[in-house]
């Protein structure tokens, strides 16, 4: 079968390799008919170091169970399912508490050695707690939306969820990249009353709009955090979305969240340390967040999209096949593209 | 009249001062009966600069009121009251929330030039919001006890909230000083099920399980981090109460904390940057926490004092009088004493 391999910083290859197979009884053999290619991915794009092997890429999809271990008890073949990005048996603990992230079987696809699904096909470990089935048919109109309950919807929910988003709260996202987007729906969903973006393109802020972004902030540090204080009556948001993760923006959610407010942060944190440890204090400012247990947010946001009252998919810009992958990871690297679906 | 006066590092001196008097309308003069030395008056004790003027000291006190600007409603000469360390207007829409310390005159007595209750006397900015008036005699029990309302019970519970302490939950507590003490019993009193304070000095690990710890960890590091895990199978606590304010104890309580638990920090934080981003990320770790509005606690902690349900006052080893302040500092610094009172 083929797939998609990194060997380094800015070296994406699709290469044949051996295909997905049931290895343990809990295993499932999924499928790929979407995948996507994450923000996140763009992280070893621009850093990984030349690799013996490679990493296979892609932790978001769309398939169908081609064929299920002797353990796997509520899919079948040809059922259609939703994969999130991380791995989770759904007896555990931490699964039962709804942080499937902390899975005590946990792992990320695509990621440390896993499976990824920028693939014809992908084994998936622990595929009852993993994969969830959905029982709409492959509605072509649906599908992107569906898609971004892997991750991009989820994470974005999550975001919101940890930065106490509801009824009447005013609301700051910084970064507007797909996750941040997702924010946006996230926190227009969960009642917001202000939703600012912080965001400098063009295109993703006219969709921010559409989506429910009430007001839009280019500038950057200082004027960005003055802004965010003059549309939040001089205190800032209550609630502020992370949806980034270098130092700089998170330096910038500090500043611009409400004395007593929290952010939800859900950017993958590249640095060892987290900035504004003291006005963080000083202002009994939350902060929390990680990856996002979007198996467990699927139940909640599967009606909106079902039913049409939120549309997370117009975050793809551009849909490319299995071999369009590299020219994708490029175009997101360039800033052409916001979110490049893959059509198998 | 006489009052304490930090010059430099380690050069406390009782001096004669002006006498307290109102300023603002909105102001009282209390006369204090109790006041006391706090861990975080030990940061500039090890690393003031020499300073022309010297900084008036002491944040915590009870008092009698001796004097009321023509604004001042709530209050009249004779009234025994709680000195909290911060000052609050009691008006502001923070102070409705229960934010005393993000008021927006928010100020911290014996600090950046306002004046210390370290001190025969002190002026009260605000008095109708800043000041608890006690409904109780002066009765000597008690009084320890209640002194611990202006901050470090206060301090303590705030840190539990934070860290979403209740019913059934593991709870690890940072740092066995007054307020790691004080969380001890906030986490009692909220019904946690597993205490377990990290300190290394017997006579506070004593109190402490008389406060409610039921396991002491005195390692240190990477083997603190071990024992807390075996104490909580294998997870780390449910909410930690990081009571100290240093990076290698911010360290420690991300790496304690079970994944997507909660960690209030009370412990003035020394450091620029929080350490541990990508560890705290990866479990889904919530750090909140700051200085905290004792003001608006004083109603649910007191009548478990009143009642000896509680008795946070069992932390001060030491009284002092006015003269003994600098020896009072000497000795917590040597760790010699625990907490101190200053009686007047």
């Amino acid at each position: 079968m083929r797939a998609t391999v990194m060997h380094a910083a800015g070296d994406v290859r699709i290469e044949n390799i051996p295909d997905a197979t049931i290895v343990q009884p809990t295993d499932a053999v999924m499928r790929v008919t979407r995948a996507c290619i994450c923000g996140s991915d763009l992280w070893p794009y621009r850093s990984m170091q030349r690799s013996e092997t490679g990493q296979r890429m892609g932790h978001e999809a769309i398939g169908v169970v081609e064929a299920v271990g002797s353990e796997v008890r509520r899919l079948k073949r040809g059922d259609l399912v939703v994969m999130p990005f991380a791995i989770s048996d759904g007896t555990c603990v931490f699964c039962h508490e709804g942080l499937t992230t902390a899975c005590v079987h946990l792992g990320f696809f695509g990621n440390a050695g896993n499976d990824g699904a920028q693939a014809e096909a992908i084994r998936i470990p622990y595929a009852d707690g993993t994969l969830f089935p959905l029982s709409v048919r492959e509605d072509e109109a649906l599908m992107a939306s569906l898609l971004t309950l892997a991750d991009v919807m989820g994470t974005g929910h999550h975001a919101a969820a940890v930065a106490k988003v509801g009824p009447g709260k005013s609301v700051a996202v910084v970064g507007d990249g797909a996750v941040g987007l997702c924010g946006v729906i996230a926190a227009k969903r969960l009642g917001a009353e202000r939703i600012i973006l912080l965001g400098r393109h063009p295109d993703r802020i006219a969709l921010a709009r559409e989506f429910g972004a009430t007001d839009v902030v280019s500038e950057r540090g200082a004027e960005a955090v003055e802004r965010v204080r003059e549309l939040t009556g001089g205190s800032g948001a209550h609630s502020v979305l992370e949806c980034v993760g270098l130092g700089q923006s998170m330096q910038t959610a500090i500043e611009i969240t409400r004395p007593g407010g929290a952010i939800g942060r859900v950017g993958v944190p590249q640095d060892e340390t987290l900035p504004g440890s003291q006005p963080a204090f000083y202002h009994n400012v939350t902060v929390g967040g990680g990856p996002a247990p979007v198996r467990a947010y699927i139940r909640e946001l599967l009606p909106d999209i079902l039913e049409g009252r939120i549309q997370p998919g117009r975050v793809f810009d551009r849909v490319v096949n299995l071999d369009g992958v590299p020219g994708g990871y490029r175009d997101m690297h360039d800033r052409k593209a916001l979110k490049v679906m893959v059509r198998l």
